[in-house]
């Protein structure tokens, strides 16, 4: 299967958003409309803006089958590690068992090593078993645990 | 007590250097020289070069005595939320049960919402149960499981 993984433009945002959505959790939890809704394009642009925030998607037969978002911080703690953060890792329902989420992750492993970054690291939904064994394959341990806090709007 | 929390400048560097590994797991991480190891004043720059990302200090009679890392991602999953991701929270052995680990991450937290951000995120090591009960007290929830990879120097 021939697929290639490039970085996302603004013309992606429409399928990115089915893929956050392709999905149990992101069904709830995304907006679809179409055309799609502004509040993905500004935050595309927002994404844009920021150096080292990156999306990539994955193609195949110029069809958006899979997403991956990857985030470089730099930090003090563990020696002044430079740390890549992977986030929204989805494959569209079609295609899963296809190794398009391997092939994402390890192109996001790829620019994390090339960006001088000494850790990758991602949070995962405690709900989601399969990711988590999907992950430990490639290496990653869950010596964490990762907890959220959603902020309400101001009144 | 009387504890500011404000950004931390280039000169507190050896002092959160000293405070990252004044804790069970950063003394095994961390590198304390004096002066401090130039890996961390490098990768401060690379913190100060990064827009939305910033390293708070508290400060108590001149003297620092915590500081939190608060780093603001765009992204486009959960309708396109604005995160705010807390890393290195620490205050100082001397003046724990203070109250100053929970002035810190409020203030990130304030920081946050005033950056736009919908949502504060956060990965602790699953040794660490204090922390794990203390930032459930400030509301955050542990629905995720945090990995890890680090990345081996290419040879």
């Amino acid at each position: 299967m021939d697929v290639t993984v490039r970085a996302a433009t603004r013309d992606d945002v429409p399928a990115i958003v089915r893929l956050l959505a392709d999905d149990a959790l992101g069904a709830q939890r995304e907006l679809i409309e179409d055309p799609v809704a502004p509040i993905y394009l500004r935050a595309f642009d927002d994404i844009a803006a920021q150096p080292g925030n990156d999306l990539l998607v994955a193609v195949f037969e110029d069809a958006v089958i899979g997403c991956v978002q990857l985030t470089i911080i730099a930090g003090l703690s563990r020696r002044g590690v430079r740390r890549a953060q992977i986030e929204g890792v989805r494959v569209s329902s079609n295609h899963r068992g296809e190794k398009v989420g391997e092939q994402l992750v390890l192109e996001a492993i790829a620019r994390a090593r090339a960006a001088g970054c000494g850790l990758v690291q991602l949070t995962s939904d405690v709900s989601r078993l399969d990711a988590r064994r999907f992950y430990e394959k490639l290496g990653f341990k869950a010596t964490h645990i990762g907890m959220k806090l959603p902020l309400a709007k101001e009144p």
